[in-house]
């Protein structure tokens, strides 16, 4: 059995993995404003209550395996860089943690490259050798696997930087440091930017929204509403140009879509497919786009593929 | 010793290469409008004539290598996808040619590809592991190697096509297709486009200029021509732009430049440097850039080290 723990914005996802299936899950939330480190004695505690319900303990476990966000040093399981609210986590020695609460040994990766591995796993992308993965959540997540190799680079940050692709030079400032990038244009996080800039702004059922999310945009968008309709066409060329800047990267045969945005799935695809045929240069064919089935369920069964590799 | 031939826009450029150094070149005008195949029985003709220049014959060759633009089968020698004016060299079967007329193996590869190779086995970057090369000319053309490893992807496209990476989503369209490449927005052959559409363009001097180059814009904005100034500003914005996709796409210890626009490397360089090292996302620390000494004698050394590998 493996130990499999996704640090995401909102919750921690755990699961418990046994020759590729998930045979026990739990969810606590993040908190993540307070960090990430601060939250491992609670994941402890809630690992070794979802084993006991199992009736197994940490003697039936061979590893464990971590996903976050941000950029990893995979060969020395230690965060290299993240987003603000999990910054505390940066050169934290999950080793260490992993061996003193578990006696475990343990892989660390990006969230994306587990969902990608999930994906190709056991997933929609089963048994593919050449295919990029973009997940829209908070911000864009990408991760790409070539020859049946996961690329991750020099730096172990190859192909999980799609979203920090810059679509737009004269965009906006992203939380990376750079300009226009993919995520500051088009993630969720910057949605409110986006239309709070539209100079019909107040006129628009979209000034009513509290915390704007992919669907209210989609909705006013589908209500006819103009801030909604503008947002979303501009948000669809930033999301196909970013499936077009993967594609010509990385030559996949297969782009997979993952992400809260792929709940609108049946409207935004089809939009979306049509767009990437037209603009990305594959005179070899037509790249396949596919929709996760289940993103929570990939990153942890990727995180337990990895766990097996090792 | 090694036939070589790189099929450039304005020039053919043809070199006897022994090991590792060049010992014959004669460059051919391409007549590129007219096409590839048709200048196929010239460079045939001056290759003998070069081999008789040297005192050497076809015995004393052990393989030809091909360079061109555009999008190439490495395995089948066979071009997929090319500029207007090389496009009746789609299909053609180089390696019959080269049996027929040399009875030589071959290898055929993109030129930005085999520039890289030139730079990794006897140029600025040599040894080097994990680089990327942006090469600005007609086009722009990048190339990667990743951990030692030329990038070529499962249709042979993977790497080289930096240059169609959007990076303006409300760009001009590009002669691939998308929209708002890097080229299209950035590249030599959109230059005038980019100055024609300045509101004050016809009180620019770049207005007086028949046939527009970078070093026209470079000049202009050195004078203070407000059009070379904005101008010039929207090039560095996207040729940075330009790199630090690159970097966030492949993970490099190392960009090489090179092109024609390096020919002002000394005005260009320090300030691309410095908007990379702002922009991109690297805390393992910054990325080395350097500029290519000789980019034709790069092209021609690259493929001979390819047809030794071969």
């Amino acid at each position: 059995m493996i130990i499999t723990i996704d640090f995401g914005g909102t919750n921690i996802k755990i699961g418990l993995v046994d020759q590729g299936k998930i045979v026990g899950r739990s969810n606590l939330p993040s908190y993540s404003d307070k960090g990430m480190i601060v939250r491992l004695s609670d994941v402890e505690q809630e690992i070794k209550v979802l084993l006991k319900r199992q009736g197994s303990s940490i003697s039936d476990c061979s590893g464990l395996g971590i996903a976050t966000p941000g950029l990893v040093d995979v060969e020395n399981c230690v965060i290299l860089s993240i987003n603000e609210k999990y910054s505390d986590a940066v050169g934290f020695n999950f080793q260490d943690w992993a061996r003193e609460a578990f006696s475990l040994p343990m892989v660390l990766e990006n969230d994306a490259r587990a969902a990608l591995l999930g994906e190709i796993a056991y997933g929609v992308a089963e048994g593919e050798k050449d295919a990029v993965l973009l997940t829209f959540g908070t911000g864009i997540g990408t991760a790409v696997i070539m020859n049946g190799q996961v690329v991750r680079g020099k730096h172990s940050q190859a192909g999980i930087l799609g979203g920090h692709f810059t679509t737009d030079v004269y965009g906006n400032e992203c939380n990376c440091g750079n300009l226009g990038c993919l995520e500051a244009q088009a993630g969720h996080w910057a949605l409110s930017y986006s239309v709070k800039q539209h100079p019909t702004y107040f006129n628009s059922v979209l000034s009513k929204c509290s915390s704007l999310g992919y669907s209210d945009i989609i909705e006013a968008a589908q209500q006819g509403d103009q801030v909604g309709v503008d947002v979303l066409e501009g948000l669809l060329n930033h999301w196909s140009a970013g499936i077009v800047n993967m594609i010509h990267a990385y030559d996949p045969e297969t782009v997979i879509l993952s992400g809260g945005l792929m709940k609108a799935s049946d409207f935004i695809v089809p939009i979306l497919r049509e767009r990437v045929r037209q603009r990305s240069w594959t005179p070899w064919g037509d790249v396949k786009m596919v929709v996760a089935n289940d993103p929570d369920v990939s990153v942890l069964l990727g995180l337990a593929s990895l766990v097996c590799e090792e």
